[in-house]
């Protein structure tokens, strides 16, 4: 193509399209900036400002907070010793995986696990085993498949996996298996565990040192109402010099970390997580009622036919539905695959994927009731019209 | 520390203190939004906005056209086969050095690269030899040099190196070399070039065709009016099926490419290098008058007293400063060191770092003559006031 007039319009500013709707897709709803949040990203928009202000290692500014939020406030609010900003979950989980495993050693995954905390352990040229889960309604991963994951991939290999990861909740079911058990289970055998925090850290609370976890990874625009690229890694040191291996340093630039790559958040992301952080801290004290609103609309849709998989009574926002309802009528109407989709967006909800209507996730994080009956109603009156 | 009311209210929205002033820092100067990214910021500052539009892969997205964007204009603007978003520049070399080079092999660095290329191969465990530059006061790539160290490696290790680097220009010193002539030396021996173009690709035509040169990567937050992080990777294939192997996909999510760990701008960032594009592009066809600029200004510290170092006349807004006129003055005065940045400061202007008078380093990149009068000016006011 030619950079012509003609081939550059089509850039510049553009619109974004669900910008004003009711939006209950799990990946956007604990990613809404706060006001400050937003306030602090036209402020420091421009390119990488924050590096105005830095004296060569991001995380020690102490003119914005950097060093404050970083070495203290975060820590505190993850349960670890030491934390670092990463630009996502997936980041600091290779950065992890990238540390503490020589190529073709083995991690352990749960069965669940998101898709990037396989493409990472790929990656990093490690093998991966999984553990197993139980199949519908309940996709419960087997708390004792740690253990005997943990014992085959030794007895294959004659070495220990150099990881065990559980996503904590998984992204497809929302489901929250006991964390603390399986921290127990993995350092019977010596083998650290990271938590894959993308949708809690941020929404609910959840502390690291308390379930026993050695990492844990989370998502700045995910789950920390922060304007993303950006992520949170923290570590703990109970087990062993975790800290000290991530987070190693170039042997000729002895203030830069090489997972690192020297800085990772060099722009108006870390300045939103840091706008944002008091509201989060906030928001996950009242985590009880997200869990109300999440069981409360569980019931409403089963009211009107659908079935909610995973785990029950839900403990989590992310809930995975099956709908025979929508489904059947998407068979007998032309196009229909995309009627639901189109029925939501005539009502300004967004977020159940275009062409889904046999089963889909959705998230109520912050939603709040109101609008909740809101999408209620509207589900409701589109059952209503086609049958 | 306790994350009580008192510890979080020093978190929020923060201030940028040097926000409102002409800012010469070359970090800053190519990577201030122009005004369609300020809104593309705010309309798509929420978490990752852009996956409400995504079916799997951020690059084929269709609306908004970052696959348009991705897979036409910019590598058109690269002058690259394949090119792909990435964190930055540093993410974009430790992709390519993490892809096609084994632990344990040389890569091959020019003496004044940039720290992140040092850390980036240290991450990829690999082995590192740099050319040599002369000293004081051209600081000039030896471009025979290349020859020389593939040879070297090649007889102390019996292989090849991976892969050689040319950071273009340097950031210290804003030396362009000849990249076409070590692109040719390189491929003699078979050996592909990657353009370390940081502070280059958004600020002046590079054609990475042209060079020869087979990677390229770029900086979206330094040079392309991009909030940050973000950055470009472009490759050629003309020497090796190099794209195939840095763009590999998941053998289990075939979908994800491993070394983007499945998706990398999931945010704002993309939407800002989108909205700025096409004014981007524009900026680089008039690079003759910001290299006249350039000159202008070295010329009126010269008659300071201000000596430049690096190539001369020179090619690029980056230029290094010798200044014993300051710092003569720093040693008579009290809290000498910062006298510069207190009194530039008071004249709103920043970007040479506090504390430095001997030397420093600064960009005229788009600051305009009128601004660049008064930063002489200012200069010469000062060494007026301490003489």
């Amino acid at each position: 193509m030619t950079l012509d007039d003609a081939a550059l319009q089509k850039f510049g500013f553009v619109p974004r399209p669900a910008k004003d709707r009711i939006n209950i897709d799990p990946l956007q709803t604990g990613g809404k900036l706060t006001d400050e949040a937003r306030r602090a990203l036209v402020e420091w928009g421009d390119g990488y400002s924050v590096c105005d202000t830095c004296g060569g290692v991001l995380d020690l500014i102490k003119k914005p907070p950097i060093h404050a939020l970083v070495h203290d406030a975060l820590p505190e609010f993850l349960g670890v010793d030491q934390m670092r900003i990463t630009h996502g979950a997936r980041e600091s989980k290779f950065a992890v995986m990238h540390s503490i495993a020589s190529e073709g050693v083995y991690v352990v995954l749960d069965g669940l696990a998101h898709y990037s905390s396989t493409v990472a352990a790929q990656r990093a040229r490690l093998n991966i085993l999984k553990v197993p889960h139980s199949e519908r309604p309940d996709y419960w991963i087997d708390l004792e498949g740690y253990g005997t994951a943990i014992e085959e991939v030794i007895s294959q290999t004659g070495k220990k996996p150099a990881l065990a990861l559980l996503t904590y909740p998984d992204g497809s079911y929302g489901n929250l298996p006991d964390a603390k058990k399986i921290a127990s289970v993995c350092h019977e055998y010596d083998v650290p565990l990271l938590l894959n925090c993308a949708y809690s850290v941020g929404r609910m609370p959840v502390n690291a040192k308390s379930i026993g976890a050695d990492f844990i990874a989370g998502s700045g625009h995910k789950s920390m109402a922060s304007s993303g690229p950006i992520g949170v890694l923290g570590i703990n040191d109970d087990h062993g010099d975790y800290s000290d291996i991530v987070f190693r340093k170039s042997p000729t630039n002895p203030n830069k970390e090489l997972e690192m790559l020297g800085c990772t958040a060099r722009g108006a992301t870390v300045m939103t997580m840091m706008a944002s952080f008091p509201k989060v801290v906030e928001r996950t004290r009242h985590w009880d009622k997200e869990v109300a609103d999440a069981r409360w609309f569980s019931q409403q849709l089963e009211d009107l036919g659908l079935t909610q998989m995973g785990e029950r009574p839900h403990n989590h926002d992310l809930m995975f539905f099956e709908a025979p309802v929508f489904y059947d009528i998407s068979k007998k109407i032309k196009k229909g695959r995309y009627f639901l989709y189109k029925e939501l967006k005539a009502r300004e909800i967004h977020g159940i994927k275009a062409g889904l209507t046999k089963f889909f996730k959705l998230s109520t994080y912050g939603v709040g009731r109101e609008d909740l009956s809101y999408i209620v109603d509207s589900f409701d009156e589109i059952i209503q019209k086609y049958q």
